[in-house]
């Protein structure tokens, strides 16, 4: 997707000795690109969530795999860069995926050639990605052109956190749809969340106006009330991990929409690329589990100040005990459906 | 309730000549009281939400007539103050209620004798509110105290917004059973939800931490994760109006609370004080008109900076698209209890 009309992806490789991403911790208020030099700084990237998204980090976790193996190839720098990385983010099941898959592409390979196979393998997770957003964009699109055809009406969805393009390679999952829709002249307005406490619903806000997609930023707060009031069409969310019966694990928030939508007679949608799909995920209420973070992630505000630079403000002082559960699980028989790569159908826990 | 060891109430006359309240705006991060000398000025307070919360916004415009009246004892003068100030807040009833109760009270004096009646009324009404919200109290307590007998262990309340002291003349609604049973040596603890955009939550923690209330603040996305791995015994919330039929309309974010404590089998509690029943209302979905505040409160985060002053960051540009309703409606069938000062009862439209 473009940035101020420069086509970008949110990670890419240079010369195969380093990987630069977009630096999400700055953004909306700073567009700035850094380079990763090493496993560490992408273990580090993962953790703080300057790359951030479920497909997105599963991707970068594979570059940074390629890295550990330019520095030493050996099975215990590759056991031990997995590990590293793998403990960054428990909840999204993209991160074990995607270094499960680049260990087994590694498993009969040494030394250069292995090096090798690794950036053959997190560039080729990286296309598959793009692909696979793409294809699910298409189903998403179709899905709003013909809400649209049988209302007459503007569509309006409802997102959570961002599942946009800088949440994946390109495209985003949950975005997706919404941009090919909104080029293919479906009249539609998305209602973002803010997502508390990280407030992923600006860099939502950001992507949409910068694809000049209509949009209105709300508190996670409100959105029951509009759909109370016939003010949403559907709701359309990305994923973490998704259980074989169809549990969608998401950022947290996402459950109390998926009641509300319920209640509201809305559908629910979620978009998963398979990758998120983890097969040996049962009951995900019991069995996912949820990061918690840091309090400091509420307490501590960013925006900008009155001259225009990013400043941060303290809601309360750091003795406040706060709790931040930073994902949780909308049951399988509240999703109406689940957009993949390959098709649109009925949540199968439903 | 105190604040630094000293007894104080969240709004009280000088001599009949002007009100002082507690600048709720400034909260948590300074403690200041000031004077509003006309009614002018408290219908500012009102809108500015330097008081806030449906029984004091009532009670301060009962003391905004009385000093209309002060200025200028005319019919006239009365209708246009009680216009004024009942246009601050549209959603919570108490206004309405505080002003016409005064005004039935006028209607047939004059002159000085009107004025001192206004002074009379509005003392009276705080002096009322914090009698039920003690009585309030004494039930909302006995039903936490019976919650931990029946279970042995601390009870894990959920509330929304602020429904404490400050919101109040003296006690609360919500929080007033919680000081109670706490200060009965009933073991709990209390999820308060952040409550974007205002932040009220911020407000509880601070009245919670000054009774030494054991608390945790969490995002208003946490609630419903929390509710479904059992970390909630019951959710209580206070109420801006509630319709005869006990509909509650409450702060922004309650309604979906409510959802999740139904799906998860927790009772969820509104405590009223009657003046909050709005026996005209009906259908409160379709009835109750909902404030729609600026966007800038969403957009403007407010907390300390380094140096530890109030400070403020903007979370996105003046011109974003923001929609900012400041209540909804939880219908009767998700509400478990009324606790009102005469009595504990199923809500009727169960």
């Amino acid at each position: 997707m473009k940035v101020h009309g420069v086509a970008y992806r949110s990670i890419w490789p240079i010369d195969r000795r380093a990987v630069a991403i977009i630096d999400q911790t700055r953004l909306p208020y700073e567009f700035c690109t850094t380079q990763l030099a090493d496993w560490r700084a992408v273990a580090t990237a993962i953790a703080s969530m300057q790359v951030r998204g479920a497909p997105l980090i599963g991707v970068a976790a594979a570059y940074g795999v390629a890295l550990a193996m330019n520095e030493d190839a050996s099975d215990s720098a590759l056991d031990h860069a997995c590990e590293q990385l793998l403990a960054t983010r428990p909840t999204a099941v993209n991160l074990r995926w995607a270094l499960q898959r680049v260990r087994l592409h590694l498993a009969h390979r040494r030394g250069a050639e292995r090096a090798d196979a690794a950036w053959w393998q997190a560039e080729a997770i990286g296309e598959e990605d793009v692909a696979m957003n793409r294809a699910i964009g298409t189903y998403g699109s179709a899905l709003l052109a013909q809400l649209h055809a049988r209302t007459g009406r503007p569509v309006n969805v409802l997102t959570h956190c961002n599942a946009g393009w800088i949440a994946t390679v390109d495209y985003g999952t949950a975005l997706s749809g919404i941009y090919l829709a909104f080029d293919a002249g479906v009249p539609l307005h998305v209602w973002v969340d803010e997502t508390r406490p990280r407030n992923q619903g600006l860099l939502t806000a950001w992507e949409l106006a910068a694809h000049g997609v209509p949009h209105t930023l709300i508190a996670d707060n409100a959105g029951g009330h509009l759909m109370q009031h016939g003010q949403v069409d559907l709701v359309l969310v990305g994923a973490d991990r998704v259980g074989r019966t169809g549990d969608v694990c998401n950022k947290i928030g996402t459950y109390l929409k998926a009641l509300a939508a319920r209640e509201s007679a809305i559908p629910f949608y979620a978009a998963v690329p398979s990758p998120t799909i983890d097969w040996e995920l049962g009951d995900a209420l019991r069995e996912v589990p949820i990061e918690q973070r840091s309090g400091c992630e509420l307490r501590i505000v960013q925006g900008l100040d009155a001259s225009g630079r990013r400043a941060v403000v303290e809601l309360t002082g750091p003795s406040a005990a706060i709790a931040n559960p930073a994902f949780d699980v909308t049951p399988a028989h509240l999703v109406t459906w689940l957009i993949t790569a390959k098709t649109v159908r009925p949540c199968a826990g439903r």
